[in-house]
C-alpha cells in the first residue's frame, strides 16, 4: 500500500468512525448474531493472492460489524465500561504507526519516561501516598499476578524463584473478590486451597474481623500468611473494603496488602469519592484501570507499588543481548511486569488526560454517579423492585421482586435480563449477591446521558409490568 | 472532542503517518536524548484544564519524538524487527474504535471467531501440524508461560492449581533459549534451580544426546522431568534446535515440547525454510509472532497447542458475573490465556493475511533472507570479518577480528557498533555466542532494500577501517 493509498483508506476509516461514533447508539449493543455464524462466514484458507483494501474493509462492514457487541454503545450497562474517547483513539493510531516496542528505555526513552510522567499524574489525580510508582500493565489481572508475585518473593526473600515455593503461603481476599485472585493464585503456585474468601458484610465488604481470624487460625495451624487483596469496588456489586480497617492487620502480621480498585479507583479523582482510599498509607500495591472509566481505550492497566525493587527483583532477567549502557541509569520496564514486549501506551493516557484535564474527568465521573443516583432513587421508589446493595459509584444492583422463592426470582429476573437484551437497545448482565440472582446496570459508557438512562429505565419497566401480568 | 474536530485530526495524524513511513529513514534510528532528558520535559502535574489537541499533537512532535527510537526505520538491524504495515496500522485504528473487549464470545462473537479463523490460516500457512488450534497471546514470553502451566498441570493432573507444587519438575531449554523461558519457569513456581540449560553443539543448537542424559540424570535422582522448550531461531543467533530428534526424546519420557519460534516461525510460510518443522508432529504447543516479522504491528503472538483442554483447564474460571447462555457453544477466550480482557487483535492479521495473501507474504520473507545471505557473503569475503553463526534468516552474526585477545575484541567490537548507532543511519545490537562478543545484523524491516543493505556494509566497512588504523 502505498502512500496515497494509505492516505485514503486512513481517511475513509476516520470518516467511518467519525459517523461510528455518532450512530453507533442506533446498532443492537449486544451482537445478535449465533455461535458460528460469523465463521461460517470466513474462507477456511488464506487468500494466495493479495486482496484490495477495498474489499476488506467492505467484509469488516459486512461480516464482521453484525458480529459486534458495542461497547462505546451510550446502552452499555453490562459488566464494566470500557470506554475509549476520540483522544484515545488517535493516539493509538500514533502508537500504532510508530510501532514502537518498548521493552527497554533505549528502544525508545520517551516510552519510558512519558510512561513514568502520567503515572505519576494519575497518582496525584487519585490522591494515592506521594512515593508510590507507577507502571503500565496491561490488565488488573496482570497486575494483581504481579503483585501475587511480589509478595511470594518477598515472604521467601527470593527462594520461591530459585527453588520453587517450599511452604503454604495464604492468601486472602473477600468472598467477592474477582475471579483473577484465585487465577493468580493458581498461576503463582500458591495453590486454591491456600486461598481463604473471607465472608463478606451486608453491603458485601470484607469484614475485617474475619480476616484476623483466619489470620490467626491459619498461623496457629503452622501456616504462613502472606497477602490480603482488598478490593475497592467489586465486580458484583461495587462494594469496598475498608483499607483502615484492613491494612492494620495487614501490617500487623506482615502480609503484603494490595487493592484491586480496577473499576472504582477512577472514582477517586472525585474529593467526595477520596474516602475509598482512607488507610491507603499502608498499602503495597494498587492497580486501576483508565481503560475502564478513564476514557482510554483497552488496554491501559495502572499498577502502582510502594517498592519497585520487590517488582524488579522478582521479574529481573540480564540476556546478554539486552544489556545498554544505559542500564543503570533508567527504568528498563521489562523487569516490571510478565511480558518482555510492551507497546507504547503511555501516549494515550497523555493525550487522555491533557484533553479532558483534572476538572474535566472529574465533571465526566461525577455525571455518571449522579445518573446511577437517579436511577436508584427509581428503583427505590417502585415497590416492585429491590436494591440488592450499596451504589458508590455508576453501578446499581437491582432485581424485580415479588416475593416469589428464590429459584422463580432468578428465573424472572433472568427473563427480564434476556428480553431487555434482546431488545438491542441495552445490555445489562447479572450476577449473584448471597446467592440471590441479581441484575447489574453500570452506568460508564463516555456518551451516556440522563436521557439515555430515562429511556433504560422506561424499558425495565415496561417489560418488567409484561413479565408480572 | 466533537465528530468535526475528531475527522480534522484524524486527518491530521494520517498524513502525518503517511508523511513518517515515508521520511522515517531520514532520522536518527537509535534516538539521541540522554537519561531523564523527555521526563525533564513533561510538567510535574497533570493540567487541571482541557488542552487543546493542536497543543499536544506539537508536543508529540518536538517533545516525544526525539526520544523515539524508529523500529521502522530501514536501517533497523537490532534485537529483531517488530515490523508494522499501513495495513495493520489501519485495522488498529479500527479495533481502537470499537473499543471492544472480547473477554468471552459473548462481548464480540466476530472477535473471537474471526481470531479462531485467522489461526487457523496462520497453521496453514505455516505448514503446522493439522490439528492444532490456535489463539492469539500478547507476546512470546506469556505464551511460553502459558505452555509451562498447561505442562505442570498435566504433570500433576491440576494438583499444583489446588495445592501448589509439592514436588520438583524439572524443565529443559538449551543455553541458547530466550530468557522469558526462565522468567516462567521462575513464576509459575518450578524454581530455577530445576531449569536444566543444555549445552549448544557449534552452530548454537540444543545438543539432544545432552537433553536426554540431563532427563535421565533427573530421573535417577529421583526428580521429574515435565518441559523442554525447543527454539526455532534463537536470540541470539537463530540457531534452530532438531524438532525431529528432540520430539523423540520428550515423547519417551513424558515430556511436554514447547516450540519457541517467536521470531523465525514466519519463516515457515517459505517451502524452503519448511524444513525447520521437521518432527513437529511431537509437539505439544507452538508459539511464533506475527509482530516480529509478518507485518502485524505490535502485539500480537500465535500460540498454537495440540490440546486445548489442557490450556482451558489450568485457566479456567467461573464466576457468576461472566455466564452466559452461550457458554456451551462457544469458545470463550478469557479462559485461554493469563489475561481475562482481550483486545480485538484478529482484525489486524486479517487485514494483513489478506493485504498481503500467501504469496506476498512468501516474497517479502524471502526478500530478507536473500539480503542477509548477501550480507553474509561480504562478511565471508573481508579477512577483517569473521561470520559468528551460520545465518538461516534474517540475522547474520559477525565480529571484527583481527586476532586480538578476546577482551580486547570484544572492546573493538563494542566501540564499532557504538559508533555505528551514533551515526544515526543503522542501529543493531549484540550478544554473546560461546562467550564471545558478537554484533548482530538483523534483516528484516519491511522497508529494508539491497540499497539500504549496502549503505549499512560500507558504513560498518568505512568505521572498521578507522578503527584498525
Amino acid at each position: 500500500m502505498d502512500k496515497d493509498l494509505f492516505r485514503h483508506h486512513g481517511y475513509e476509516f476516520v470518516d467511518w468512525l467519525a459517523d461510528y461514533f455518532e450512530n453507533v447508539g442506533t446498532l443492537p449493543v449486544m451482537s445478535r448474531v449465533k455461535p458460528g455464524e460469523i465463521r461460517a462466514q470466513i474462507p477456511s484458507a488464506p487468500p494466495e493472492q493479495p486482496e484490495p483494501m477495498d474489499r476488506i474493509f467492505e467484509d469488516f462492514k459486512t461480516v464482521i460489524l453484525p458480529g459486534i457487541t458495542h461497547w462505546q454503545h451510550p446502552g452499555w450497562h453490562a459488566y464494566f465500561p470500557a470506554n475509549n474517547s476520540p483522544e484515545s483513539v488517535l493516539a493509538e493510531l500514533l502508537t500504532a504507526g510508530l510501532g514502537v516496542q518498548g521493552m527497554i528505555w533505549q528502544t525508545s526513552p520517551a516510552a519510558a519516561e512519558l510512561e513514568d510522567a502520567v503515572l505519576e499524574w494519575l497518582r496525584q489525580l487519585l490522591g494515592l501516598p506521594a512515593g508510590l510508582t507507577g507502571v503500565i500493565q496491561d490488565t488488573a489481572s496482570t497486575a494483581t499476578l504481579c503483585a501475587l508475585l511480589s509478595a511470594r518473593e518477598r515472604a521467601t526473600d527470593f527462594e520461591a524463584n530459585e527453588k520453587g515455593l517450599k511452604r503454604p503461603l495464604v492468601v486472602y481476599a473477600s468472598q467477592e473478590a474477582h475471579s483473577s485472585v484465585e487465577k493468580g493464585v493458581k498461576i503463582a503456585g500458591f495453590g486454591r486451597e491456600n486461598l481463604r474468601l473471607i465472608p463478606s458484610d451486608a453491603e458485601f465488604a470484607m469484614r475485617p474481623e474475619r480476616l484476623e481470624e483466619a489470620i490467626l487460625r491459619d498461623k496457629s495451624r503452622g501456616l504462613e500468611p502472606c497477602f490480603v487483596a482488598a478490593t475497592l469496588g467489586t465486580t458484583s456489586s461495587g462494594a469496598v473494603d475498608s483499607l483502615a480497617a484492613i491494612g492494620p492487620i495487614a501490617r500487623r502480621h506482615g502480609l503484603w496488602l494490595h487493592v484491586d480498585a480496577a473499576y472504582a479507583g477512577t472514582a477517586a479523582v472525585l474529593p467526595e469519592k477520596r474516602w475509598i482510599l482512607d488507610g491507603a498509607e499502608s498499602i503495597d500495591s494498587f492497580v486501576f484501570n483508565p481503560h475502564k472509566w478513564m476514557l482510554t481505550n483497552f488496554d491501559c492497566s495502572a499498577y502502582f507499588v510502594r517498592e519497585p525493587s520487590w517488582l524488579v527483583r522478582t521479574f529481573e532477567i540480564h540476556p546478554e543481548y539486552l544489556k545498554t549502557g544505559a542500564d543503570p541509569y533508567v527504568k528498563n520496564y521489562r523487569d516490571w511486569g510478565i511480558q518482555l514486549g510492551r507497546r507504547f501506551r503511555a501516549l494515550k493516557l497523555w493525550f487522555v488526560l491533557r484533553s479532558y484535564g483534572a476538572e474535566g474527568l472529574r465533571a465526566f465521573v461525577r455525571e455518571h454517579i449522579r445518573l446511577a443516583q437517579l436511577f436508584k432513587s427509581w428503583v427505590e421508589a417502585d415497590p416492585r423492585f429491590e436494591l440488592m446493595a450499596p451504589a458508590h459509584f455508576g453501578l446499581v444492583c437491582f432485581r424485580l421482586n415479588d416475593n416469589r422463592d428464590e429459584a422463580a426470582l432468578a428465573s424472572l429476573n433472568k427473563a427480564l435480563m434476556d428480553r431487555l437484551n434482546a431488545t438491542g437497545k441495552i445490555y445489562l448482565t447479572h450476577t449473584a449477591l448471597h446467592g440471590k440472582f441479581t441484575l447489574r446496570m453500570v452506568i460508564g459508557q463516555r456518551t451516556t446521558a440522563e436521557r439515555h438512562v430515562r429511556a433504560a429505565w422506561d424499558l425495565i419497566r415496561e417489560i418488567s409490568a409484561d413479565l408480572l401480568k
